[in-house]
């Protein structure tokens, strides 16, 4: 697989960066090094605070803080300081996997394996002659919080919320230590790729 | 197909009770009068307030009002007097379909009519020897507002992300008609179904 090989090199030097999220660094690896299946854009779960422009003008929106653990309210507090213009949004969102088969048969495999592992919002697209299979959890917070650098709420709610988009995190990143194991016996039924091992061998 | 069959008359029965958002009648009879597909569930897109017994226990909610046109302050605020245990939240869903094709090559086709008429969370699932495609928009709001009875924001704050909903769920609605009209085309390409044809002429 040429795009595999690709996708793989492009890992491994973001992971040199320190740009993969590191608590799902082992089950990137892991993924990658089955048959027949690899990872694209994947993130760990996150939640911060962004500026979104204008509703619907998604790409266009700047995060004010950003993280991969529980937020804290101070630092929300801090980030809020710098809220210029555009609807302030506080979001909260599960880890997403994106898994690319390359066919329906392993497709559908990697399916089972993202909803038995409780991530209940796991589908997967037909893209020309391969599939891309979406993990993803249901545990999305979207909270707006106020409008053109004015904060709306008072602390007491700011607190409120952003508890509750820590826990929906913490339930979701519950879910990788099973999703870790699924795919382990995914890679006992699939078997090992050698491109894998050729290529995490070379670089190191 | 004998499952559209049922879906059919299980829908046919749902209308005659008035149990089928109005603004989606048309698009679920002309998406099931298309040889191959039939609608399951689906939803016009709505807006409202909930309980939550506790983060996760999803089937356990109970709305406290929940409509599928733009949501009103005051009538927010009466609902949220009858707030009592549990998380409460301010929810706004756009439009979803489900729709159940028979072959592979039906469901990329109607996963294609999602996409292209901006619906862009669409993806299907296979689910044994059938596919479940689920149209679906990205603009989802979920705002928790209090807990056990007690309400944590002012009201400047709840028009503000009350009105921040409903724009959202006006925006995802704007997207029916391009969605009905790529419907119609697809069933140029596919053929009406007979089964549809002698099941509404027979209820009539």
């Amino acid at each position: 697989m040429k795009a595999k090989r690709e996708a793989l090199i492009s890992l491994f030097q973001a992971m040199e960066k320190g740009e993969v999220d590191e608590d799902i660094i082992d089950l990137l690896l892991l993924i990658n090094s089955i048959k027949g299946i690899y990872t694209t854009s994947s993130c760990s779960g996150r939640i911060g605070i962004l500026e979104e422009p204008a509703l619907g003008a998604k790409p266009l929106s700047r995060w004010l803080i950003k993280v991969h653990r529980p937020l804290k309210f101070e630092e929300a507090k801090e980030a809020l300081k710098k809220a210029k213009s555009g609807i302030i949004f506080l979001k909260s969102q599960p880890p997403i996997f994106h898994v690319v088969a390359e066919d329906e048969e392993k497709a559908k495999l990697v399916h089972e394996v993202g909803l038995s592992s409780g991530f209940k919002y796991t589908t997967f697209k037909a893209i020309s002659s391969r599939y891309l299979v979406e993990i993803n959890g249901t545990e999305y917070l979207t909270v707006p919080l106020g409008k053109d650098g004015r904060v709306l709420v008072a602390d007491e709610y700011l607190k409120f919320t952003i508890d509750i988009g820590n826990q929906m995190l913490e339930r979701s990143k519950s879910r990788l230590p099973r999703l870790y194991k699924n795919f382990e016996r995914l890679k006992e039924e699939l078997g090992e790729d050698p491109l894998f091992k050729n290529l995490s061998t070379a670089k190191s």
